[in-house]
């Protein structure tokens, strides 16, 4: 077997698991984001997607194989190719020999329902549910973390269309129970969470998190176990306002308060009365740009997912569908477009529209968002379009006119310590996770899209309702290294490992301890039980500590204890070890590695 | 399950195969070149694949997945780059987001060497093959014939590092075995021929053929079965020249007679006494262009494989490494490049350099190359560098210069009917064939260009001896139904197919029928024995039809026959029927079943 491990860490690697997969030689970085599966790790990750498969069959899904290259034409028909090569830009795109473009497959929304638009001609055949496991793509920004964030990962995927919204919600249940046997078998310790859609679209999904503290992802979740999101999603009433001290409307002169902090500070009042506003400029897949100035209370910040939704919503309005850029507006930008230099710092609400200069493709007015935390405030403090003056004592329709129903909207950001919606007594805490899936009632978006019809049983053309459910196997692989490892190296869960069993041979010239190790190796293979014999010519030192760096769940050693028909068995996990007469060791690991897989 | 067939022959197939794939439902196109593989068709990728494991596993190859996203830098490690994405321009290139180059696998040389160039770094490290099943990128000139010349295939791809020469041809042969055993399990009539290593380079290689009319591939073999090769590369002796009428040197009028044919007519004499000359365009990595003045005997065509291997082991002539251009000069690219008109039809071996206009990059003498078969021609007739004039009863150094020894090469392409170079009294036949396998015996082309060294048990520093070896594991699928399909659809050879058996209920609304397929469907599914149920409200009819044409071995029919206690089992592949008990059903196909799989 190729085989090496590594004393050092790798200085590529920043979190824990990344370092174990190199140190252990379950991986070998290629390129930025791009890493080759060497054997140990490639048979993790047949186990992982084999118990996938299972639970996938076991709920009627059928496994296919859809092409990685993608023609541009499917995702212009969905109006997704901007986003996903311009805005977001996280698909490779390319250029064929004769000119065509073509991307590499991060997702299959578009090409499920091209099939389903060519396949499915009657009620009859609905519902359907397709899945693949396959290496999908994605052009990462900074790609990082090993398998956590590469540019190239491996992927199950699968899509479902129904006759109706409650067929939909059936199958989405399924996934439910299906994702957390799979979590569950996989030995992780995860949490299912609510989540935006994002770029996916579509009216509901949840994501699994697997629990670890270097997880990129922030779950919001109460103790009473009712409530869970990612923060990008979560809801929560935020601290209440405190009363205002200032009863009339006034101007004040406040110098050098241009966060606020400083003018908290100098006004001697909290940050819950004042309005703050945030000037941010978002592009449109049609190339108008629009510039909109977010008000909101000034101890909460803006959650530029929940705002990126909010401004797809809009895009019609704008002679748009897609959203392709998102930014806040700072100086540097603001030359661009200002026709005279903004009062930054001291914004106003009714910042007048002639701030912005005559320009093609940008809207001459403001688009004004109003978190609706800053709805109820009364008495506020905030900018005087002035630098270096705030008002305070201002009230809504008295001295600003409050945006429209519709520009009134969830845009802050949920924090720990935020009391829950749906128990003001629990308040929000906080956990790190791994997003290792993630479940969509995507609905008619992408069917209707790309008109993909059927006849329903009324005789009508009708669009299917789609769901979509993703696994990230290979993340979900190092995710289990993540959560479950000590100072001397990976401690796989056993329905995952590489290997049940490694034999370590302390001293490969004495006959007797290599023949007691290869004997049981044939006997444990023929029971079943995957071994791995190491008898490399190195140091028992050497191989003890790359046994338990490598992480495979039981280690039988043919040492000194032969000499009373005996090898030792040690736990990976607790460490504990037995001397077991030789002839029992077969029963032995049988039962032992039973228990510690569940069914 | 979703499974639609179609009734019509869908006009973008060209080949058997490729139709019956299409009407059965196992593919649908989603672009030029790429297939959607439906789940019909997954479970036969999944077989051929688990038999490749099998059969690598056997040979103690280890499985491991390599990015399919391939940085430039190793390719222009490699020398590859060039040829990959500009000259055969097969490999898709893109750019990322920060600007770096990257192509998509066609394979995988360059990475494994640079896993071996990291981790093998003794001589008790070797040998070592790892290989993987994977889904590979061409951007073919002319995607065509489905599955056979997609833009994106599965692959298996096996690479071994080796102390030296003998342990590489070792695991060569052991290859060379677990291919026949792959190709026989999976029911295919096969043949192993010598072959052109190409663009991969090597020192030999094989290649490994299903026999089949739609073949692109056509194979020369004689009937003692001791020679097979690919036409590219096939050598043979030709055809005996006839001894030249012309005794005596001369100029001689003769116009009109621009081809072979019409030249013979009016000199009244063989092709073989004719030395044609032939004139193609060159361009090496470098830029630089040069002129080849090929002479051959009449009766001969050139052989543009061979030629390209003569031209690349000239590069280093020229400042070059690899070729990226080859063509035939026709009078449009000569006028790019000739000082004056060329007597196109009329040239002679010793046709002027000064024909050739001063550029850059463009060598100012024509490189003269001779076949073989030509060297020997005595009293010959060619051209005379002159429109409307040939020489007759010319000679090697009388009239004409024979080239130096290093530029009489062998560049002609063997023929049916040639005879053989082992045995003159055979002759060669011609087959067509589908290559679904390739081994190579790489040397240390790879392990030198990109200096991956090990310490040799002498301490020394080696580059290690390295083989690759590749089977088309999408293409295989196919190239089964080429070989075996009839009127009404494909006959799955039984190792490979979808489902074992069918069963069809006639009447879906008869109970008994249906009560009979269930319990039979349970019991079948019980025993191991894929079972499909053919359960949809459709006639009898199509149901049958439709069981024909997906060529599912055997087909069992609950229909009148249940009366007696019986069923239908037909024989797919001899159209074959019984009456089986009904108790006695699952014995009989699982019988059935084991005489038609090869262990």
């Amino acid at each position: 077997m190729l085989w090496v491990t590594l004393r050092e860490d790798p200085a590529e690697a920043e979190i824990k698991s990344h370092k174990l997969l190199l140190r252990a030689g379950y991986i070998r970085r290629i390129g930025s984001g791009l890493y080759a599966y060497l054997p140990l790790m490639w048979r993790v990750l047949q186990k992982v997607s084999q118990i996938v498969r299972e639970e996938m069959n076991a709920i009627g899904a059928q496994e296919c194989l859809l092409p990685q290259l993608q023609p541009a034409e499917l995702w212009q028909e969905s109006g997704r190719w901007d986003t996903y090569t311009k805005a977001e830009g996280i698909m490779f795109a390319l250029e064929d020999r004769s000119g065509r473009l073509a991307g590499l497959g991060p997702t299959h929304e578009e090409v499920i329902t091209a099939i389903a638009r060519d396949m499915v001609r009657s009620y009859r055949q609905l519902p359907q549910c397709l899945y693949q496991i396959q290496t999908k793509f994605r052009d990462e920004i900074r790609p990082r973390f090993g398998l956590m964030r590469g540019r190239e990962f491996i992927m199950k995927d699968a899509y479902s269309f129904h006759v109706d919204q409650a067929s939909l919600k059936a199958t989405y249940a399924d996934m439910d129970r299906a994702y957390r046997h799979i979590f569950s078998r996989c030995g992780l310790k995860f949490r299912a969470v609510e989540a935006d859609s994002g770029a996916i679209g579509g009216s509901g999904s949840q994501e699994f998190m697997v629990l670890a503290d270097a997880g990129e992802d922030e779950v919001l979740y109460t103790e009473d176990g009712k409530y869970a999101a990612n923060v990008e999603k979560a809801v929560s009433l935020p601290a209440e306002a405190i009363a205002s001290p200032f009863d009339s409307y006034a101007k004040r002169d406040t110098p050098n308060t241009t966060t606020i902090e400083k003018l908290c500070k100098v006004l001697d009042c909290s940050p819950t009365v004042v309005l703050k506003q945030v000037l941010y400029e978002a592009t449109y897949d049609n190339g108008q740009t629009i510039l909109v100035l977010i008000s909101i209370r000034g101890d909460q910040a803006v959650n530029e997912v929940k705002l990126q939704n909010e401004l797809v919503k809009l895009a019609t309005n704008y002679g748009g569908s897609a959203l392709i850029g998102l930014k806040i507006s700072d100086p540097e930008a603001q030359g661009k477009w200002a026709a005279q230099p903004l009062p930054t710092g001291y914004i106003a609400p009714d910042l007048g529209d002639d701030y912005i200069g005559k320009q093609k493709q940008l809207a001459s007015k403001f688009l004004r968002l109003v978190d609706r935390t800053a709805v109820d405030l009364q008495n506020f403090v905030t900018g005087a379009n002035e630098s270096g003056f705030h008002v305070v004592g201002a009230k809504w329709g008295n001295q600003f006119e409050l945006p429209p129903e519709s520009q009134q909207v969830d845009i802050r950001t949920a924090t720990v310590g935020d009391r829950a919606i749906h128990d003001p007594t629990q308040t929000l805490q906080s956990a790190r996770g791994i997003e290792v899936g993630h479940i969509f009632q995507l609905g008619l978006k992408y069917s209707q899209a790309m008109n993909a019809t059927y006849t329903a049983e009324s005789g009508q053309e009708a669009n299917p309702y789609m769901g979509c459910y993703g696994i990230g196997v290979s993340r979900l692989a190092q995710s289990a290294v993540e959560q479950s490892h000590d100072k001397d190296g990976i401690i796989w869960p056993v329905a995952i490992a590489p290997y049940h069993v490694i034999i370590v041979v302390p001293n490969i010239t004495n006959a007797e301890q290599m023949a007691i190790a290869e004997q049981l190796y044939d006997q444990l293979t023929q029971a079943g039980i995957e071994t791995l014999l190491d008898d490399r010519d190195e140091r028992a030192g050497v191989k003890f500590k790359d046994a338990d760096l490598v992480g495979i769940p039981f280690r039988v050693v043919t040492g000194r204890s032969i000499a009373n028909g005996q090898v030792e068995i040690v736990d990976r996990a607790t460490k504990e070890t037995n001397n077991v007469a030789i002839e029992t060791v077969v029963d032995h690991l049988q039962t032992a590695i039973k228990s510690k897989i569940q069914a």
